[in-house]
């Protein structure tokens, strides 16, 4: 069932990297100063794609060229990481983006190692940029970790101690199934879920997965423990484009939840570079809504500044500017509200299961 | 192997709500105007035991009674929660402390709603110290996730849909056995291991896997991930206490990470009256040391003033009044730098396992 060959993958990360350096030989051939040309990376420069579905980067480019110190140092940087990537690949082997950083003091050129951390990330997001592959391929392991799996979904994912086959229910604790920080390690096996259900706390996902939630809908119950991490939205868009699941995102009724829902259906701009692999632009809010705090009564605390000014700021955001958003943010700052997930509670512990979610997923048609 | 089983726990945990509650019947059917003693939980009341090695609460308590408004208040919140408690073990049921909160809000008296989460929170412990349970006994369980196992451990997990035998590394993906809230649940099948290793960063934990430290010393890698959770040091010292297994702490080389291993080793004073059940006062402390930073020439960061207060805050704290600790923290303070877990890389990805673990580890004894 799965798309993904991770052998394969490695295979066409080394090629990119491989071409990259080629680039610049050619350049010093033709007497040229050498130079890469890199998509900007800001919120001017993102544009939605319709096909798609999802917002990207822009055609607008800078330069970086040789024919400055600065310029001259960035671009040594990047040939000795790229080499360092090219070998970690050849050997089969992973790094985190801190381990880099630290590596960097380790290499023989004094110039081509990093002042700080946030050069050598930015650095790695370049190369992602310009060869068009990503951090997981590079075998960059991030910091955050990915979060958990609780569902009628069998898996098999290749580790470096060989295959492991797992049932995201069966062969799993209460803890669930630890999602990788490659997901592209996964391969499907068999599913039998409806749906995926994201859900922002673990004290939801406890919730649900006690009251067996997973198991009496069909559903893949995914954590997202806060702002997802990469490998966790990963795993989702593959879950719906290779399976064809529907994805519901169940987080806090604030504007900082409503982020976490678009981290899953837009993507981010820091990474917009990476919307295709990353974001599910099918994915549906179900909720904490405001409408739910009115409807339901739902123990709440008063807006703070920071939040009426997010949610503000969400208003101008081209991402929320659907009718959907436009009324539920507005009726927000209107009742000065917010609510947790967990302030279901108020209605007794198998409220959320018995009657929310059911209610909201059947009008939401994914019931 | 195991020494816990849940049932059993579960039926003493009711048992002695039900003597609370019976406490106050006797009070009234006497006359008296009902009253509840508990320990004090304050920095002036922790002593060391010697016997068990960790600190505990001291003999000072305090008296909440019904004999003014805002003591009977208290006193009925908490017959409210022991209630509700006495009900969910019944029926084998489990909430969070975020969900007590909530869950008042459908009670029927007024008075024993709880006004914020810190009032409830303070409750439950309350309850833990005058009944001698613990809150996971209770089937509270916490926000905080439990942290990753990877190591020659095989386990049985009592789910709420089932046993599961589980191995910790022939079972389980790249990212390990997740611990469940309540790892009292977890039987000791088997153990191949010599020792186990808790690790503070994933970063760290992906490298040692990766790695295959684990295989290669016959070790549990236990990841932290910050300051751990009582899950993760509850299971740390069952595996210590009932596989008799050696504890090596590994954490960043600053005054906060020396806390993290403060918390394994011996507990916290908000949680004092749990030490005998969290705290593993044998376990030692790898590093990263003050005079690694010196010796490997690390790289490093310059301490801020709020690590300098930290450190000299540790100096005067009972806990770290022994020869290594006030060596290091001196040590610290004349050079005045700190480094991380992952700045080992700046010697090359495999130093940390062929070189800096086994050469300490082999001189703490360990290996």
């Amino acid at each position: 069932m799965s798309e993904v060959d991770p052998d394969i993958q490695d295979e066409k990360a080394r090629k990119r990297l491989i071409e990259l350096a080629e680039k610049f030989y050619d350049q010093f051939e033709g007497g040229d100063v050498p130079s890469m040309e890199i998509p900007t990376r800001t919120k001017t420069n993102i544009v939605f794609d319709e096909e798609s579905g999802v917002w990207v980067l822009g055609d607008r480019t800078s330069t970086r060229s040789a024919n400055s110190v600065r310029g001259a140092k960035k671009l040594l940087k990047s040939i000795y990481t790229t080499e360092f990537l090219e070998r970690q690949l050849e050997e089969n082997r992973s790094s985190t983006l801190r381990e880099l950083y630290y590596l960097s003091e380790s290499w023989d050129n004094e110039h081509a190692q990093f002042d700080n951390q946030d050069e050598s990330n930015q650095l790695i997001e370049d190369l992602e940029l310009v060869s068009g592959v990503t951090r997981e391929d590079f075998h960059m392991r991030p910091e955050e970790s990915g979060a958990k799996v609780m569902g009628p979904l069998h898996i098999r994912e290749q580790t470096n101690r060989g295959d492991r086959d797992i049932h995201c229910q069966d062969d799993v604790g209460q803890g669930g199934y630890q999602i990788p920080n490659n997901p592209d390690t996964i391969e499907f096996l068999g599913c039998d879920a409806e749906f995926i259900l994201c859900v922002e706390t673990g004290g939801m996902r406890d919730r649900l997965v006690e009251n067996g939630f997973d198991d009496d809908y069909d559903c893949l119950v995914v954590h997202l423990g806060g702002q997802p991490a990469r490998a966790t939205r990963r795993l989702t868009k593959r879950l719906h484009d290779e399976l064809d699941l529907p994805v519901a995102v169940f987080t806090d009724g604030d504007p900082w939840s409503y982020r976490i829902y678009g981290s899953v259906a837009y993507g981010s701009i820091k990474s917009a570079h990476l919307s295709e692999y990353l974001a599910t632009p099918e994915a549906q809010f179900v909720g904490i809504r405001p409408q739910d705090i009115t409807e339901y009564d739902l123990p709440s605390d008063p807006l703070a500044d920071s939040d009426t000014n997010a949610l503000e700021s969400e208003l101008e955001d081209p991402r929320f500017q659907t009718d959907f958003w436009e009324e539920q943010i507005q009726h927000q700052l209107d009742i000065g509200k917010k609510s947790e997930q967990q302030a279901l509670a108020a209605r007794g512990l198998d409220f959320v299961t018995d009657e929310y979610l059911p209610t909201r997923l059947d009008e939401m048609g994914i019931l």
